[in-house]
């Protein structure tokens, strides 16, 4: 069973990614470190003692759609009641509307945590969240006041309704359309599948945001609006009014994430025999709809990597725990009697070494993310456009490598079980279905990649890159002049590797700044794996630095997995011609 | 829905793997290639048509145990008699019970094509295949006459009951224990697990293949035996009397290949009130069990291996598929109107070429393995000693790396559909929980990489595998020789990485030498991969000097993804230390 590793979050958000300053800055009030400690200390236990419990029936019974009406598994609902209950929702929230308005550095350890215990329970507040923020930086001030102190502490849960058949990666492709009912709000019409949280009985009301397009819009992504579409209307009071036009027509059936209900909404088809069209209200201006939707994603893309790591982490977990107490053939270095825990075979810690640099790495570079988020929330001028290129940098880094590396531990995760990974019982073929989706919503890895590339490297005229990768380098020296015992070649690999990133990233600036996007393209993925590696790389070290019994793991990482990075440093820059060529004959005539 | 690739399986068997010297050999009467051909068409035809048809009904009803009896899923028993009656279960066999005899080449090629079409159904014809040829080789002329040519045939079923639930990996602490009856027979007590196929209504009877220790023999693994216990006891005239001592008492909840019924089994319990003791015979000598297991074991390693292919085989074809279809954005070479086909897109190439590259090697791998085991098995003296040693050392690559590639294919399959990929009703995401099995079974990828570097690279005095290293080198020297156009940098990163192959095996040939046994084992995973990709890179590059429009995908795999060797040789040679060193923190105080 799920623990929540405290102590690391702990140390990863003061040692690696920086929490003092955010706390320095005075914008976050009194909060310091011990207070932190505490949330996270408290956050940890309602994780590993009322969630985690519940992971199991969340995945065995998943969510049932009947007559249009969610049913989550068994004990879910009590769940998602207590955990609001407990001020969680509302905990990186804006004050004004009673959130606690903390960083969101520690929002993100708490969601880490949620996650790991059952990444179905974990994704539905990130949705609300997104919303929250939605509304909070572009809703009139009248819907704010009616809707957002709901959200904020989790009375009500949002939902983002983006896609449609047609329309995924690519959103100029959306129809649902919006008409102007005369009054100031709107009628909705159309179907959008995929949708998270869609429909469900965690709350008595759910807020949708929905994507739509208003008659005579310009077509493509420039005649896109935002809508705000409540399930049931809400009155001046507060209060619950009529049902309103939209319903859950189906649930997906999926590979993993069962207790998530993943909806079918039909908007303006008259359920129920109402008059059809489902009642909305504009958010932000006409046709500025995806500029809205971007504030939440950005933020969701964040909270999917966080997914990543939590699942790593939990398979982390679950592997070290089974092989400590698996016994199987002999080992040099074990003396007791009978067969070997399996964790003192080579293979085996080969396996879990890897697992565990992977998960911190991503947990680094996310944490990392959010620093930035907060550091530009709390700096002005100069240093706020510094810190909003740094999270903007960090983003696609978090979402698409953590979410990846959810994927690649989880199955190491399966195969240190051996046979009885396969088993369902086992739980560790279960984190194997649940991590397969992070890779893919939110925006696909590969695009995370593409945007990478072609929006993130051109930051600050190009520079912003070079100064982050300056900053890495520090560490790389630190190393080197530390004389501390354990860093092996640590300090060469890393330095090696900080070149090979700088190389690479010249490369592809050039590449842009020449106008050649296919063959950027070509190079986007291996180029985000790099940069996350050699990131990662520096992160550990910085770890290593602070705490000696931390080293021994930052040498493994640069010693056995930081070579990969040559590699993909000559698929960046010798790549493009021959995948170009290859990829033709891939093409149906 | 999957369509056999019979062109690419005989290119694969003629121009890669070498078909013909087999053939030459006179050993295979008048088989030519064209009968050959004529025998992969039907296979394919009935892989398609007949198999692919009932994947998923087996995916999704899976096996039911009731009353110690298991219902494969509704049409699955007629698809097995028509594909016996077929003949393809004695395609291989041997000809003195009603085998057709055909080469191995030719029986793991069709096996690719029952695997890919269901997993969970190819797998079942795999054990009855081991069985045959341990029976073959070890058992009595008594028990060969009665059970032989029915399992031949395919009238009935064999399994392999090795694994208890304290003994997996570690066959030395297997309890199952067989008492002497006086009568030449044996009663068999103990409980086995993960039996696949142990129980099921394919056939009228199933032929148990049980390891066992007789009273007062040897701890260990010098003290098992091995013993046949079918089903029903069989009289002397054929048919079928008694229902001996053994049953089916539990199946698995497993996350793939659902169909397959993978069976905890119960010998000696008393089973419908009968005198305790199931009643078996034993087959080879006392306490030689584990060599007469290992005879089926190496061809079953290959089986498994085949699975590797055939399920990334089955993914690639449903990705390309899917990526010709699914339109999204834009994309420059797209000249057709409204949103491009995602194939378009140099990173949705990337994955679909790195899918296609790597389920050709694991192939071309795979074959070769088969080929030497023909050649094995047609030569006489020194050639004969050659190709078993080659099939000795490709087979642990062939298991191995082919496994690991159906994961990381299916994965990258899922990836390719995004959102529709995690939902079941694509068929992308069984792939995914079926491939997961592969990489465990037969010995997990970490056992084939110790067994790979303990016991395959001393073979001919440690040189059979630079001859074999040598033979890839002339590949490379026939790319750069051939005037050929659009090998791009494929001859030098060849070679490149052969040296680098050169190089850590001579380096863990020293640490073998020197008794340094943990540090080989340490990089005993990263060698697996590092000769798989160099061979399969010189397999890619002899399918180009075929074939022209093979180059373009050899161009792709040699600039693109050959470049990791280098990363694992580092690995191999520098990663020790560092592992040994972070591993310890791994263990529970």
């Amino acid at each position: 069973m799920y623990k929540a590793p405290v102590d690391d979050i702990s140390f990863t958000l003061k040692h690696v990614a920086g929490l003092k300053p955010a706390l320095d800055s005075g914008a976050f009030g009194d909060l310091g470190e011990d207070l932190v400690d505490a949330i996270l200390a408290e956050a940890g236990r309602f994780a590993s003692e009322e969630v985690a419990p519940l992971y199991k029936i969340g995945d065995e019974h998943g969510a049932v759609l009947k007559d249009a009406a969610v049913t989550t598994p068994p004990g879910w609902r009590a769940l998602y009641r207590n955990w609001i209950d407990g001020g969680w929702n509302a905990l990186s929230g804006p004050e004004e509307f009673g959130g606690q308005g903390l960083p969101t550095m520690l929002g993100v350890a708490a969601l880490e945590m949620w996650n790991s215990a059952a990444m179905a329970f974990g994704i539905g507040p990130t949705l609300t969240m997104g919303a929250v923020e939605a509304l909070d930086k572009h809703a009139s001030e009248a819907l704010k006041a009616k809707y957002l102190a709901k959200l904020v502490s989790g009375e009500w849960m949002g939902t983002m309704n983006l896609t449609e058949p047609q329309a995924g990666s690519d959103l100029a492709a959306l129809r649902s359309r919006a008409e102007p009912a005369g009054d100031g709000t709107y009628r909705i019409f159309g179907q959008k599948i995929f949708i998270t949280y869609g429909e469900h009985d965690f709350t008595d009301n759910i807020i949708h945001l929905v994507l739509a397009r208003l008659p005579d819009a310009p077509a493509g992504t420039r005649g896109i609006s935002l809508f705000l579409v409540p399930k049931f209307l809400v009155n001046d009071d507060g209060s619950l009014g009529a049902r309103n036009d939209v319903f859950c027509s189906g649930l997906e059936h999926k590979l993993g994430i069962h207790a998530s209900p993943t909806c079918t909404m039909i908007y303006g088809d008259g359920f129920q025999g109402a008059a059809p069209g489902a009642i909305g209200w504009l958010i932000g201006e006409e046709n500025k709809g995806l500029a809205c939707m971007f504030t939440m994603m950005n933020n969701a893309r964040l909270c999917v990597g966080m997914q990543g790591v939590a699942v790593a982490e939990a398979a982390t977990q679950k592997a070290i725990a089974y092989a400590n107490e698996r016994r199987q053939g002999k080992a040099s270095d074990y003396a007791g009697s009978g067969m070997a825990p399996i964790v003192h075979h080579p293979d085996v810690q080969r396996n879990l070494l890897t697992m565990t640099a992977l998960t911190q790495i991503a947990r680094a570079i996310s944490y990392s993310c959010a620093h930035a988020i907060d550091l530009a929330r709390v700096s002005a001028g100069d240093q706020a456009a510094h810190w909003r290129d740094r999270a903007n940098l960090l983003t696609p880094l978090a979402k698409a490598f953590s979410t990846d590396v959810g994927v690649d531990v989880a199955s190491l995760g399966v195969q240190v079980h051996g046979g009885m990974g396969f088993i369902e019982e086992t739980g560790a073929a279960a984190l194997y279905r649940d991590a397969r989706i992070a890779p893919i919503y939110e925006g696909t890895n590969g695009i995370q990649a593409i945007d990478l590339v072609a929006r993130k490297l051109p930051l600050g005229g190009g520079e912003h890159v070079h100064r982050y990768i300056a900053e890495l380098k520090r560490i790389a020296d630190e190393v080197r002049t530390s004389n501390l015992q354990g860093f092996g070649r640590t300090a060469e690999t890393l330095d090696r590797a900080l070149d090979d990133l700088t190389e690479a990233t010249r490369f592809l600036q050039k590449l842009l700044a020449d106008g050649r996007l296919d063959e950027a393209q070509a190079g986007a993925t291996p180029y985000l794996r790099l940069i996350s590696l050699a990131a990662g790389g520096a992160y550990l070290a910085r770890g290593g630095l602070a705490e000696q019994n931390r080293i021994a793991l930052c040498r493994f990482f640069a010693e056995n997995l930081l070579g990969e990075v040559s590699a993909l440093k000559d698929r960046v820059i010798d790549g493009a011609e021959s995948l170009a060529a290859a990829g033709k004959t891939l093409i149906s005539a």
